[in-house]
């Protein structure tokens, strides 16, 4: 136990968040009732926000600098997906009773890091005391201009469906955390673990897909509850091919090992990849896009019939038969 | 117990939560992954975040529709304090295990009340579980003429010092609430009750401060800490005459049965009043605003000499002799 006495909020937020606020004029330090901000000329703004509470979203006694890396990555993702380019974020967070000041240290350690990789700045927060467990609550704004903005409710008949990345490594590297994969390579573990805590937003692939993308989300509740999203809203079915679907190495070792953790791949959550649609013709564009940015962007399927508003979607297994799914994809109730 | 099935998520964001969002078609119903907003032109904006914790902010019982407008009364008391009109605002919820439709439903139902009242919209949100207990997060934004934003750090030697409406009376409805205050009227205690539960945020007072007052700030830590806060912003020190501060009757009738109760108004939080300091050349226009606004701006003291970084304030009591107080006001550790 620490028992040096601690920092009141007002010292909290000068001494750990302030200097995260360095950047943005606006924020006044933290000092001030609110931050102000002046939006690109034209541009709309985009919000997004997101929560996670500890023994829920992350385990009780997982490292905070990963805690706040992936809360902030989880909303540069919903930027991402909007075409939004990252500008700046508001932080909440409810301290549990035992929180000590290496915790705050390690937490905003993993907030700047993740600042600097994203060129995003802390404008304002709230810090509370809470008997419950950590809680924490970001709100994001982007850039985007006017009308640019990808949407989910965009996809058409005769769209591809692709997914940049691979598809399931933080599903199994939550699974690797919880020792329920034995038998697998340290190696293999340790990549799978790292996609599960350090989720890349893909915020350059985000800001590139106007004009070639029809309907775009980010893949956090799992593939296919994430393409059925893209149904529900774009009012259509879709169909994959499970054999299409990019699995890293790690994925396909594990795979080996229990054959029934592809399902647990293609609907786990967390990935964070962006999945889009987009018309045939927009192939050769999006190849070349793959190039420049060194990511993979695979063609997984198709959309289908327009349908009505309970569009759905069909996995197609190695064999050439639909699979029947157990799960369709993480849900918080 | 309820015993009916809960809706999930994605049910409890359709049915409970996309209707607030109505009127903000770049909300997308929310069922997107961010908001577009598109900025008044040449304006800036202005963000604050607050989050509210049962049994730390408010009683884990309290009544659902006054969390939920008390809440949202906070962040628009924040942006009134920068001079910023509501524009719209995000919400964060964990719901603890024992959550039912019929809080949520109230919990809507104060939001929508207080939207309504001031002109803002529900453009975003995260719905989550927690083993702790219910924590909500709000993040408003508001628009402002560029460059016109009030700011804590604008008190100059000499200005007045003002706060509207009356002081401490929610720091009695507390004492009310936990039965602090026996023997004080029914007919008092539910006015100092209805303080505490349902503050009034002082947004069109906000909005037309600028180029009348210096330094501002919303009423939220208390009357002297808060005005602490002023002093050390704009490096200056201040002094209250206590026989100035508006007090309400209930408020009297409190003092009268236990005179220490003044302390607790004056030191006490949660009144959401604004307080600003003011050149003597602004008192005819400020008399002005309070008949147009019919809202009470009260002078209570004055700005002294530039101090350093630690200004500080000197409260004189009836007596005329300098008053010593316990505590300065209300903080989160």
């Amino acid at each position: 136990m620490n028992q040096v006495k601690k920092p009141d909020e007002f010292e909290i937020i000068s001494r750990f968040f302030a200097p995260l606020a360095e950047n943005a004029p606006g924020a006044f330090g933290l000092t001030d009732d609110g931050a102000v901000l002046s939006p690109e000329k034209g541009a709309d703004i985009v919000v997004t926000t997101d929560k996670l509470v500890a023994g829920v979203h992350f385990p009780i006694d997982e490292s905070p600098d990963l805690i706040a890396s992936r809360l902030l990555a989880v909303n540069l993702s919903d930027l991402a997906a909007m075409g939004a380019k990252p500008w700046a974020y508001t932080l909440s967070i409810a301290l549990p009773e035992n929180w000590d000041i290496q915790w705050l240290d390690s937490f905003v350690g993993g907030l700047a890091g993740a600042q600097e990789a994203f060129s995003i700045s802390l404008v304002g927060g709230d810090t509370v005391a809470t008997p419950g467990p950590l809680t924490v609550c970001l709100t994001a704004l982007g850039h985007i201009q006017k009308g640019q903005e990808l949407r989910r409710s965009g996809a058409e008949q005769g769209d591809d469906i692709y997914v940049s990345g691979t598809i399931g490594d933080a599903a199994l590297g939550l699974k690797v955390q919880k020792g329920e994969i034995p038998g697998l390579s340290e190696k293999h573990s340790t990549a799978l673990l790292a996609r599960f805590h350090q989720p890349i937003p893909r915020v350059q692939l985000g800001g590139r897909l106007w004009g070639l993308a029809h309907g775009v989300i980010d893949i956090s509740d799992g593939l296919v509850a994430d393409l059925s999203h893209i149904c529900r809203a774009s009012k259509c079915d879709a169909t994959i091919d499970i054999a299409q679907v990019p699995f890293s190495e790690p994925a396909r070792a594990a795979f080996d090992l229990d054959g029934a953790l592809k399902e647990t791949a293609i609907t786990g959550g967390d990935d964070y990849e962006l999945l889009f649609t987009a018309p045939p013709s927009s192939a050769e564009d999006i190849g070349d896009l793959s190039k420049e940015l060194r990511l993979a962007l695979t063609l997984i399927g198709g959309i289908g019939e327009m349908a009505g508003d309970a569009g759905s979607v069909k996995v197609v297994g190695e064999s050439g038969k639909e699979l029947t799914l157990i799960r369709d994809g993480y849900r918080h109730f």
